[in-house]
């Protein structure tokens, strides 16, 4: 019963009809083909207009500002339909989004985000950090789910003139940021499962403070055993809304037994993938030549792949490479935690992330058992974690002159 | 440097403090007690309101329904907040949400729903299916991603008022149904990842036409073997918005090459799991003894609690153990099926989900050959395929009076 498939070619053409009989408006509303035989509107930011708010709010005292509570007076926004493409670039007030009961979003999860910051630097200038590695993330989010992709220079050019906007709202001191919300929806109303017809893709902005004010916090973490963030073949390494709800409820279980957040694991190895929602960094000292190592989980498809992860990364190699450090990406085991801890090799562990930039670990609960991270009684950081921070945000705002940093033309 | 874990209370008290400073607003705007100490409204049917739309919407003629396109003239809502529980559930004409567009649904896919239908019977009353099973499910749903709860017999005593007001959109006739939509969102406009202080039960309905106007169609499957739908310890076994938009990819990819779905493996031994968004059931016949057995994924964590699975998996034991077949939930592999087929001994296929009741399979393409599924040239479906949509529909319209059909009072 079991016979050769037949050449693509002709498999195709016969599918044809298959798909038209299947994928008919009760399943797709929109061809998967549509898309590339229309002539479409590329992201166009010479199109922008900007309406502005007749209401300006008043600013929130820097001292009060809480992540992602308070949002600046516009917001941009551009559509997309898969008859013509993008649509001209919008900023207006901020508002909210009125959308059909049956769109997409609501109910297949057709939706994907970024988290990036607009700084000032000493001279006044608005900063962008890598900007790039943030749009070409968010096009592998998109593409995973079948929402459009945008050219990402242009998606930076409007980026910009929106922080340049809102440039009042980025307090003039080292810490504070303009946290910028890229974020793509699938707007099609219609309750068959597909590719959405219609999106949405909009940026909001809300003012952050340090998120260490009075200077690093260490955490305490629960190693999560009985669920599991991400696997291969999964979409842990794009950032979905799909990866978020799910790490909620394992969140306040380590919550509730006095833990800050929760370290998942994977695998009967036991593999250490990401803390919370922050990608995971161990130094750890060789056994047999004490030689120093930083190691990270390596882009498997179940990390994310952070962009604090990826300036970590370069750091070390740049500055901790020369000090005989070694730098891995590579798999490591809650077993191998534990025995170095255990031994006093493990030097430190930290979370990175564009909320905290570092975020220090002081020990891990596992198995019954608390894994201390290196950091001495009374100690909230490590040596590494501290002078990452001092690295970054030297770049962040401008402080050291570099690449990473993108000034906003006025 | 391990030591053991502080009893509990005293990690817990301890905790308090850790937790208020990291849970402090930064992350939760809504702490994970407060829904406990509060004085909650449960669910209250009985506080429903309804407003009548004064522009009622022209009938759409049966042959020309879509699923999930158009919609009835009123929807059901039911906002929760985390300090007071429950508010008043509202029918109101059919109109957008507007939100926020900070609001958590958009960006961390906090949102699970259901699918269920409403039928007329040849007395022309209104019938719900099983509606006890979608509510329990939908409870298992939110619980997962921190949404709250709900009082399932008033969530069906709701359900059945809005349905016998929408009842004039129900065509009488065999084949026809009102599609209900009960969807749960979180509304709280923060981009703190927590627990959603706030959210919104919505009901919406789109009337159905017969999924095989024209008698069955069995279809083509290609097996995925570069994407894996769920994961052991993840959350493939709830009706999460999550679990949806990342089957898009691999079923666009599977109708490029011809296939009319995709056949969801999971590991090395390439268990078989779902099709597309169905659950999945084969009849084989025993290698040595002969027997007939009808097999379906065992609910391991990576399969959907279907309604329809359990329907067929009743009806299976209930008609066709006594014909002297055996009904397993039990793992089958791919090479199981190919092997079977290869012998004869694949008697059909088919998927099960409350859209099409049954959907046969004619093949599967694995690794570049087709798999046949027992149906001969021309046959569309196979002998328990047919029966299980004739068991069924006749317990949903009512030709069979049975505890399954919930009849809605006038």
């Amino acid at each position: 019963m079991l016979r050769q498939l037949i050449p693509r070619a002709t498999t195709y053409k016969q599918s044809s009809k298959f798909v038209a009989a299947w994928a008919s408006p009760r399943f797709y509303s929109i061809k998967a083909e549509s898309a590339s035989t229309a002539q479409l509107h590329e992201l166009d930011a010479s199109k922008l207009t900007i309406t502005k708010t007749t209401t300006p709010k008043e600013l929130v005292p820097p001292s009060e500002l809480v992540f992602g509570r308070t949002f600046t007076d516009h917001m941009l926004s551009i559509e997309w339909t898969a008859s013509e493409g993008w649509l001209a670039p919008r900023i207006t007030p901020y508002q909210n989004l009125s959308l059909d009961p049956a769109s997409c979003v609501f109910h297949y999860a057709f939706e994907c985000f970024e988290g990036m910051k607009a700084y000032k630097d000493s001279k006044g200038q608005v900063r962008l950090f890598r900007p790039d590695k943030n749009m070409e993330r968010m096009n592998k989010s998109t593409s995973r789910i079948a929402l459009p992709n945008f050219d990402r220079a242009s998606m930076i050019d409007l980026l910009s003139k929106f922080a340049a906007l809102e440039e009042r709202f980025i307090p003039s001191a080292k810490g504070y940021s303009l946290y910028l919300r890229p974020t793509m929806i699938g707007t099609q109303r219609t309750l068959g499962v597909g590719p959405p017809g219609s999106a949405l893709l909009y940026v909001i902005a809300s003012p952050v403070g340090p998120y260490y004010p009075t200077g690093f916090k260490a955490v305490s973490l629960e190693a999560t055993d009985y669920a599991v963030r991400a696997w291969p073949g999964g979409v842990g390494d794009k950032k979905l809304g799909a990866n978020y709800a799910p790490c909620i409820v394992p969140q306040m279980e380590a919550a509730k037994r006095g833990f800050h957040q929760n370290l998942w694991l994977f695998g009967e190895e036991e593999y250490v993938t990401e803390v919370g929602t922050m990608n995971m960094f161990v130094a750890l000292k060789n056994k047999e030549t004490g030689q120093k190592e930083l190691v990270t989980a390596p882009l498997d498809g179940t990390i994310l792949e952070g962009v604090t992860r990826d300036s970590v990364l370069s750091l070390a190699r740049e500055k901790l490479i020369p000090q005989g450090w070694k730098i891995s990406e590579r798999k490591y085991t809650m077993p191998e935690l534990a025995e170095a801890a255990s031994e006093g090799r493990l030097l430190e562990a930290f979370g990175s992330g564009t909320a905290a930039v570092v975020s220090p670990v002081r020990n891990i609960s596992y198995k019954g058992q608390l894994v201390e991270c290196g950091l001495k009684p009374g100690e909230e950081a490590g040596e590494i974690a501290t002078s990452m921070l001092r690295w970054i945000e030297a770049r962040q705002y401008g402080d050291e002159e570099h690449d990473w940093s993108y000034v906003v033309p006025n």
